[in-house]
């Protein structure tokens, strides 16, 4: 009988570098089994949460699941969490790419930063050793050099290097932590976190191969899933278009997030940033994460200006730096989304903070005075790789735009506020509540701010009753159809909440959810049940895992209440609630008093108080976070 | 893609005689697949709560489930729903057999038996055709002597005959419903609201068997429990001494209920009536449910006193007319069982009652002259098949027990009251709550009163960790291993909740705990999973399971609300607080502070309002039960 293993942490303390190690039970392991959901329960024991993200109270927490490093598609994702800078809210980010399975297969489930370092270091991770080495060779170096300085240092090529840019060390709030150059933990500034702790890179010397509990019934699913994957229409159009597949059917429709989101669709242009143009022009190649089959990432080339070796732009990324700043420019987006992963940026709130810098201007509440002498009006492709620039490296204007767009709007006066489109700070990702208003909704309860990848997408509902994703959705409670996806009534909400219990459970397990989630008609429940029992012995059941997703939400929530945040941070931006006033999506609006009504019965269902949105005693206590009370009894 | 099945409903008018049949569609029958969610759901849109259970306007309800039919062991259970006459609140049975199956094989997933007949009537169900039939011939009779007559009637002996005895014709108020002579739906007086019906019988012409969705995994899986069950050694121990194999051991622990709940041992004597010594002594078969391999179910013989056609007293039975009442005399807990399967009547509250009676005869607070002569000291086992047949009768001082023992002790007088050891007026079965806090939890919460079958019994948590009963138990969320099982912490709150749901979901789908409940080492969610796959195309998680045992629990208890059962009602006997006295279990008693925190936080981690004890609307909406409010927009 298989007990779960326990948890391998590697716990650095920068301040003293000292170096050691700890396991967790895995009694308790079981309980957050791993990713995000490790993660936040690790830092609620190591830091108070009202101390300041960027300060050496934070503590950065690099981590994986048990099941990370097996060779199945979708299986190799790291998370960060620690206390954000850009919201002072709970961080918490995903990556993809080869790093994470390495760092599981050099035998580590956690990294824990703690303090911060004298002079920049980098980690340097050799099974079970684990170093910390002088920095300064690559401080103020873009990622790539800096990748190819650590490779020459160590003298080792089969390296895998999780890193910030100068974003970080300079501690753009919205900094993000790059590896392999292409993959981020974007959102949330972690980087800058790591940045703050003088801690330039982790740097694994490649793992070992590791076998699944059962072998034969694990290479059964795997070659199960990768045929299914393979052999998928859906699927096969993520991998040949990537995530920028969707812009143009959002566009299409109305809900392609316009010019600082005053806007559904772009009148001209949009087909020049669609996934089909970047495939037809400079998609050059498709990369892969650790043992996936669905190749879903972009390489892209324009040669003389954007660099292979930086991978290519994701829808968000598209949307961000294209319709966002009402850009149809191709190769405007293609770099700067290679200068985002240089500089360690995420490309969602730099987009999205210099969009809000050109309607602040184009609204006469910035000058060019204010803007280095940068003309700012939406559509000025030219300005926006500058300005990414003057952000990493906090220059000039960039100074301003660094901090994100609500401190950025707090600088500029009141009336600015309202064009941060941002929840707690973070700004919006671009898929419009509007359309998506369950996605909405988690927008604006999520601890860490506005996230698309913590709830399943409205349109799924759309769907026949009798199609796979509307019966996987039924596997985890939501049975009603809908005409459209607009609706905002109690099953949506029922449908965000358990959706968001679903994915917060890919966070932990750390699976990716273009492989794992409801979404593909491929997969659902049953195979990661299978996934679990096969590749770990571990005889789990799908209301267990829901246990753990609504546990991490919780511990989030907890955290966030601790860092004084309440239900009045759970707001949408003002201009949601407006009606487009025209294209395709005319006279739609997200309606104010049914999504006030749905966050209220969200809270009531999530188990929140209704006056405070946090966390009641019983419902901590019925996910067996009794200790988290018996912290702080006051709590209630 | 398999959709859920519409359920097929037969509906008799009894009031009309008219027969009619609806669909119910699997949209919503998947919500309630089957069972006492079912019959739950259909009983609140049938009637108002608050009506009085033996008249016309309760509604008697017959439910299977999908699943129900198949070849495999532990499948064929019948739930019966009513409101409950004994209690006043919701009834709930279940009962095995080969009725179950045969109604399903019939093509039926329930029947709804509405009003009251004018004359005795049963129903004969042959296929689609259902015709109610003069029961004049029947009426009266024991339940042998009627199934003999029936099948003479009918003409056909391919038949299964579910009947009321005499106990539910002079409406008793815990006659139960038995089928096969020997397999009761036995508590919360189901047979009184079907005698109160005229409704003698519901006859069965047998139906063809059916085939599983996928056949070949289905009966690969089929062949799997029968093989584990055969080769394992407690289902051994439970085949070969019936459930009556737990006696011995309650007794050496001193947690065996005796002299009506006063004592936890019986001093001597206790061997007579263990499940060895009927096994060594009367004996004479070990019958089996449709398709069962455990073959638990007792047939005993003893020639002039007991015949085998009413099978064999179960534990609670041996406990009921054995130690509850003193009695160590097998022949007559034997003929005593017998006696209850002829006139239809609840073994344990018939029982229970007569030992609240034997105590209030031992406090002088009833005399021989209200016991129509009879000496009723405990211990006096020739009083007790009299007394059985006079409360079938409601003849003498059989008139006032067949009142409940609640209801007894209200008409004797105030001192009788806390005699009663009952909850809601359900007399408690024979789990002692001070061995097994987390079962008191359940009887005092439970929605039909007292009832040691809808949740797990504490004693699991003290199993070591790696064996699978506690790895199923954290499938269910519960991880804590205790070293006794006297314990009351939050984590046997949780326990005592989860495993409730569980039991729920068992109670729905129609399977036996004994086979499909984590009781046993064998079987767990997973081969839950798989049977609903296999049997059914119904590709479900055992989260969407848990949400049905959940909506079943909420919807009971929204039903005791509308018939005015408040929080008050969740009382456990006084005595269960009081230390024993002497034998083995001397000084353990069940701690009143621990118990009511557990019952407070019961409510909370329920979702229940702590102020009145019934489900919140929150509760009620995120179940999808929404249309409760719809029916009553003032509840809250």
């Amino acid at each position: 009988m298989n007990i779960f293993p326990d948890a391998k942490i590697l716990e650095v303390n920068l301040s003293t570098s000292i170096i050691t190690t700890r396991l967790l039970s895995g009694e308790i392991y079981r309980l957050y089994p791993g990713g995000s959901a490790l993660g936040v329960y690790l830092l609620l024991q190591e830091m108070e949460p009202e101390n300041d993200a960027l300060s050496p109270a934070n503590t950065l927490i690099f981590t994986v699941s048990p099941l990370t490093g097996l060779p199945i598609s979708g299986s190799s994702r790291l998370n960060i969490t620690a206390k954000g800078p850009l919201t002072g809210a709970i961080g918490d980010s995903q990556s993809g790419g080869f790093f994470p399975a390495h760092l599981k297969l050099n035998g580590w489930d956690a990294v824990v930063f703690r303090g911060r370092a004298e002079r920049p270091v980098y980690l340097y991770i050799n099974g079970d050793e684990a170093v910390l080495r002088d920095a300064q060779n690559v401080w103020g170096k873009v990622t790539g050099e800096a990748e190819a300085i650590i490779r020459t240092e160590i003298g080792v090529n089969d390296l895998e290097i999780a890193q910030i840019g100068p974003g970080g060390e300079n501690l753009v709030k919205y900094a993000c932590i790059i590896n392999q150059c292409t993959r981020a933990n974007g959102r949330t500034g972690m980087g800058a976190v790591m940045g703050s702790k003088n801690l330039k890179a982790v740097v694994l010397k490649k793992g070992k191969p590791t076998k699944a509990y059962d072998v034969d019934k694990f290479k059964e699913l795997a070659t199960s899933v990768k045929t299914r994957l393979v052999e998928n229409e859906a699927v096969a159009g993520l991998g040949k278009y990537g995530t920028d597949g969707d812009l143009e059917g959002f566009n299409n429709e109305g809900f392609l997030a316009t010019n600082n989101w005053t806007a559904g669709h772009l009148v001209e242009g949009a087909n020049n940033i669609t996934g089909t143009t970047m495939y037809e022009t400079i998609l050059k190649n498709r990369d892969t994460c650790f043992a996936c089959a669905v190749r879903c990432k972009r390489v892209v080339e324009i040669p003389g200006v954007v660099d292979p070796l930086y991978g290519g732009p994701e829808y968000e990324t598209c949307a961000a730096f294209g319709s966002y700043c009402g850009v149809t420019d191709l190769e405007t987006v293609a770099l700067c989304n290679q200068l985002c992963n240089m500089y360690g940026l995420d490309t969602i709130s730099c987009g999205a903070t210099i969009a809000f810098a050109m309607e602040c201007y184009e609204k006469g509440l910035i000058t060019r005075e204010d803007t280095d002498g940068l003309e700012l009006n939406f559509g000025n492709h030219r300005a926006l790789p500058i300005l990414v620039e003057k952000i990493a490296k906090r220059e000039g204007f960039g100074r301003l735009l660094a901090e994100g767009s609500l401190r950025a709007a707090l600088q500029i006066g009141q009336d600015a506020i309202e064009l941060s489109i941002s929840v707690k700070g973070l700004e919006l990702p671009a898929h419009m509540p509007q359309f998506k208003p369950a996605v909405g909704l988690i927008y604006a309860v999520n601890s860490f701010g506005a996230d698309h990848q913590s709830s399943e997408h409205d349109g799924f509902l759309v769907l026949p009753p009798d199609s796979r994703e509307r019966q996987r959705l039924a596997q985890i409670g939501i049975w009603k159809g809908y005409d459209n996806s607009y609706e905002l009534d109690a099953e949506k909400v029922r449908f965000a909440l358990a959706s968001q219990k679903y994915f917060s459970i890919l966070d932990s397990l750390c699976l990716c959810q273009f492989v794992w989630g409801p979404s593909w008609e491929l997969y659902g429940p049953t195979d990661l049940i299978d996934l679990c029992k096969y590749g770990l012995g571990w005889d789990t059941s799908l209301y267990e895992l829901m246990l753990v997703g609504e546990r991490r939400i919780n511990m989030m929530r907890y955290f966030n209440a601790k860092a004084g945040f309440t239900k009045e941070d759970d707001q949408l931006p003002k201009r949601l609630f407006e009606a487009f006033n025209d294209g395709p999506s005319k006279g739609v609006q997200l309606d104010k008093a049914a999504f006030e009504k749905a966050k209220e019965r969200y809270y009531e269902l999530a188990g929140w108080d209704t006056k405070t949105g946090s966390p009641t005693e019983a419902t901590l206590i019925g996910l067996s976070l009794d200790w988290l009370l018996e912290k702080d009894l006051t709590w209630s």
